[in-house]
């Protein structure tokens, strides 16, 4: 259980395992919740859940009255998201859902923040994505890949999204080594974010 | 005011002037309030409040039962702190305080978190947040500075904090110029956090 | 004049005016330089040179029997150019061309190394450059903006081009001030290099 | 054997091997050698030689009437170096030491240019470097930890060298994964450089 209101889970305390990535590091785990600008019964979509890092902290933001959408294409993602679910006691916050995403996506209630980290349909699941948003609403899309970064903000102008933002951090943690502290980098992330009008 | 739960409010929200320095940057702000695990009715100081980004945030999490006290030693910074703290409407929660550092800090009652953004007398002032904060009160250091994070680190280890962390955070902001996006780079800030045991 | 082996003349030693861009940060350009393998005798050409600073560093490492082409659009950038290749005294290495990249390029004789600093018809820089480009020939790409790293890439790769790299840079420069050593960031630039076959 | 007169061999190009760490990353190694501007005839140390890898490309910038002096406390690192001296051809430009660096680097000739990765002694080594070096000699230190940044700045700046300059470095190395290019993230490094006057 997290007992902050604060998001910033440490990333050890989720169950992980080696067939499922993640979960999002810490740092780019409060970032992307802080850019999706969440409040209690909010509704959000997490696309491609993994490990539930994000899924859980959405819920920590938006319960006990509002909905997260875990979704995610393989069963393992599924079910650990699920374990970490539990392990947080969000179970009645957080909905899983085994599925693609532009399809599971337009089944969806209207959505107030639509979590997005990376996807074989990029375009398409923004589009979707624009379609089920509330007027105000948030579209975050984290990239580890060049490519997906300027895809996503190509897709983002051309829906003419406002308030767009592109945020690419680099971070390094520090590790005590004999004779100091040794910073260790994290892989740089970019985060684009922006409200529908 | 500010109507999410997140943290995160847009730099150009707040308020500024020349005469005083900040506000500390979005991201910066957003990481700096996750790492003091915050939650409501929490007991909080600001120390360098400068234009009081930190302060707004921390009151915004721990309201409404908690208390921010933000100290600066400059009067323009009280003075446009209290202007960020009335447009955000978290007066109830915040109380100002003009003076020193480590003579101001002795005064208060226990603390659930202490932030400090860079001091003259960095190792009084992490010396006295010790001696103030509860057990598992959590410490965050920002520095600009590298010595002031080496300084910084050096003091919290021997003074035996627990779950030391060091995070060293560099932000690049997309601007849209002709022809795509040109990335912006702030300056990297080292964020030294941990809990007291 | 530069009396070192080495590249990485400082910033400030180059004349430097409002109307052109540049020059190339040092760190940047002694990487640019070094990705593009260069040794006496090589030909290069410098497409947008600008206030001459690639330009002035790979003419002193493939002097005195190389060649180097500096190309730019503007006049006020080739007069630039000019004056800086006048201080570092390789003017006899130099060869200024007032024009366009894609159709000047095709009139160039055979090259050893290709360097680009962003352009508007980008693809068909690096196709032209592709031909002209000797066997074993080095293409260097810096971007500033995310889109054009990504297209370099892409339009690399699309001609079979070897030894693909991407090298995105970071660099933060410390100042003294008044307690220690701010550092202060520089954009992040990406890299991008190769071999024609 | 490399066969350009610009620095930057491929990290894979070195012997390598479990015991001995390094070789320094292509992008640190081009900068640093940047930073200690050499030319034909100079004469280098590289204190920690480690791999070899500075040993190497220090070498090709002063051979063939220079020297680089290669110290190393390891037998292994003296003998991983020596390989590589070999692969690359510059025997006869670098001599080998197995031994402390304070001690060892008293008994030296006048120096043109001394490299420094980190040390037990930095302090002691820094001060014996700075009585080595001729005037306008080039100092350049290599920091993984923050502690050692800082104390190699603070060390400088008392012995009254000149153009001291800090430059972190961030690099990420594009990696061609199934849908785009992966940013992979190296260790930041600190490199301060400056000249005796």
């Amino acid at each position: 259980m997290w007992k902050y209101r604060t998001p910033g889970i440490p990333d050890e305390d989720f169950n992980q395992n080696d067939k499922v990535p993640g979960p999002t590091k810490e740092e780019i785990r409060v970032l992307t919740i802080s850019k999706a600008r969440l409040r209690e019964g909010f509704v959000v979509v997490d696309i491609g859940c993994g490990t539930g890092g994000l899924t859980v902290e959405a819920a920590l933001q938006v319960a006990p009255t509002g909905k997260v959408f875990a979704l995610d294409e393989k069963e393992e993602a599924i079910e650990l998201t699920e374990s970490n679910v539990a392990k947080f006691g969000v179970q009645n916050t957080v909905q899983m859902i085994h599925g693609k995403a532009p399809q599971v996506l337009s089944d969806l209630p209207p959505l107030d923040a639509v979590l997005i980290g990376g996807s074989h349909s990029l375009r398409e699941v923004i589009q979707t994505a624009h379609q089920k948003l509330k007027p105000t609403g948030r579209i975050v899309v984290n990239a580890i890949l060049t490519e997906t970064a300027v895809t996503a903000l190509d897709e983002i102008k051309r829906l003419n999204f406002k308030e767009v933002d592109v945020t690419q951090v680099f971070v390094a943690k520090g590790k005590a080594v004999s004779g100091g502290t040794m910073m260790l980098s994290r892989n740089p992330i970019t985060i684009t974010s922006a409200t529908k009008e």
